[in-house]
């Protein structure tokens, strides 16, 4: 084998914005394998925003990545050379095996894909970590009845198009809040969410007033702040916020300040923080919820791919900053 | 019957602090009956933090007090004319006929006291509607484990000092939080709890760092605000909060906002408000164990009782800025 590996590794925590600088790009050689192990030449990486949470050492779920560790994230690749009696050249699989071309595994956390009707890619999406949280989120938090308002905040992102895809297939009524009218067609004409805000145009309030005539049942949290407080002023009683994600925080030097907490009292609100690793146990039920949702043409996704691993770092910025438009992706092969 | 009855009516809406002329004390006839009513003489009124609420027309859980209307409120009193089956002269009931001297009912929502063993104004308190919410959410919400850490605010109040008592017997580490060295003195000495932390000593922060330093698994909220915030950022991974009310905000013109919600995603947090009257069904498990504790003198209580309804404006201010040392009653009689 030739080819060098590629890693793109933590070369300092951020304060506020990341920088391209807060990551080191660096060539060496390719892993060696030891019994028990196999090596995958990755194709996909997946990039998602609890990664800046990773690049922190605040307290968290998780560790951080240490200084001059490689990346945490998602991949799809395919077995190039193995050791391992349960994976063989040629499998493509599915983990976590970070932002590198070159992956090492003994196995943990990885799984064989064997449906290949469906674009590799989209075991990092909506068959994926995105998608399993979606679904455990508006199913297992949310609970939706047939009739309800949902609304979902970054409605067109990996998770939130799923979120509002599902919550239609359960028979509510859908409301996104995006970022752009361009991303808010999307959301409404493909995606057949029945309403889509911007939330860029700045009177979220108003436009959820109008949207959400009946007020909110559900509220799927991608993005904290202001947003939520909004949103969390309009809920109705005995209405679910399952919290999955903050994103519009995660830069933020000051955390913003939630006004309308008062409605978790008088709403009788449940508001829940989960994620998805916590809830390992319900994948197998999602994904093949999801599967038959994209195979019957009822869940739909889109795709951001920033090609090559160098251009990692910028989309990664991107994403952050809501400049990616679905998935975001990184393709390495 | 020569006496006159004695009103409390809610004479204007208050912006921002209770003031004694927002009620007016007015004398009338004793009511009437008719078919199928009786007539009570209340002996004692509870006066609670939810009041606030009704006084005001913004958005809640329950209607407003309409304006010249009596105040609502818990009643102790006993039947002393019947024209309906079920209740007769000499009955003792518990409901909620306001603050009044003299009040009629059909029977909805009253109970004849069979047991009396423990005294009357008990079932406005420990075996009435604060003791049943602070078991509803210590026991429902919290849901919780021996040995686990539970703090509580307004720990020496009503539904407090229960939910601190009750975690003991759980088998949880109990810290109570209150307003001054007497109440907090009375928290570990007379309730048991296992610490009691003087928020307004103003260093809760370090004081709950001291306290819990294994972190918090169950935050029982009856104040809101800076207190919230302060223990928000101090819970465990899948820790619960039951919220069950936010004195600290009910005079505020200006909502607190909440920082550290980010904890809520962080930690996997389960943030739920409720309301004792949204769980009826759980009144008779919760009557039978607080009876039990309280006979086993498991469960203690104490009350600030202000004497004569013409006093009762001011008491219920008093409360509302945590004068009171324990459940606050009026005697009538």
């Amino acid at each position: 084998m030739s080819e060098k590996n590629i890693q793109v590794l933590l070369a300092r925590r951020p304060t506020g914005e990341v920088l391209e600088s807060d990551f080191e790009i660096v060539s060496s050689e390719v892993p060696p394998i030891q019994k028990g192990q196999f090596l995958v030449r990755n194709h996909y990486l997946s990039l998602d925003p609890y990664m800046r949470g990773r690049m922190s050492d605040a307290p968290s779920y998780a560790q951080p990545v240490a200084l001059g560790d490689v990346m945490v994230g998602g991949t799809v690749g395919e077995v190039v050379a193995s050791e391992h009696a349960a994976f063989k050249p040629g499998d493509m699989v599915v983990g976590a095996l970070g932002w590198q071309l070159y992956g090492v595994s003994d196995g943990t956390g990885m799984t064989k894909i064997t449906e290949r009707d469906i674009p590799l890619s989209a075991y990092l999406g909506v068959l994926g970590m995105p998608g399993v949280t979606a679904y455990v989120g508006l199913m297992d938090i949310g609970a939706p009845q047939a009739g309800e308002t949902v609304v979902v905040s970054a409605a067109s992102g990996a998770v939130g198009s799923v979120v509002g895809q599902l919550a239609k297939i359960h028979g509510c009524r859908v409301v996104g809040i995006a970022g752009g009218q361009e991303k808010c067609r999307y959301v409404t004409d493909e995606l057949g969410m029945d309403a889509c805000l911007d939330y860029k145009a700045g009177r979220l309030g108003e436009d959820l007033d109008r949207a959400a005539p009946q007020g909110i049942d559900i509220y799927f949290e991608n993005v904290g702040g202001p947003t939520f407080d909004t949103v969390l002023g309009r809920m109705n009683p005995f209405g679910r916020i399952p919290v999955c994600g903050m994103i519009s925080q995660y830069n933020a030097l000051e955390p913003y300040g939630v006004k309308n907490f008062r409605s978790v009292l008088m709403n009788r609100l449940k508001v829940q923080g989960f994620i998805v690793s916590d809830h390992l146990a319900r994948w197998p039920t999602a994904l093949k919820a999801l599967g038959q949702g994209v195979r019957e043409g009822r869940i739909k996704y889109r795709e951001s791919i920033a090609q090559g691993l160098e251009n990692a770092p910028a989309a990664f910025i991107g994403l952050l900053a809501g400049k990616n438009f679905g998935k975001q992706l990184v393709k390495l092969i």
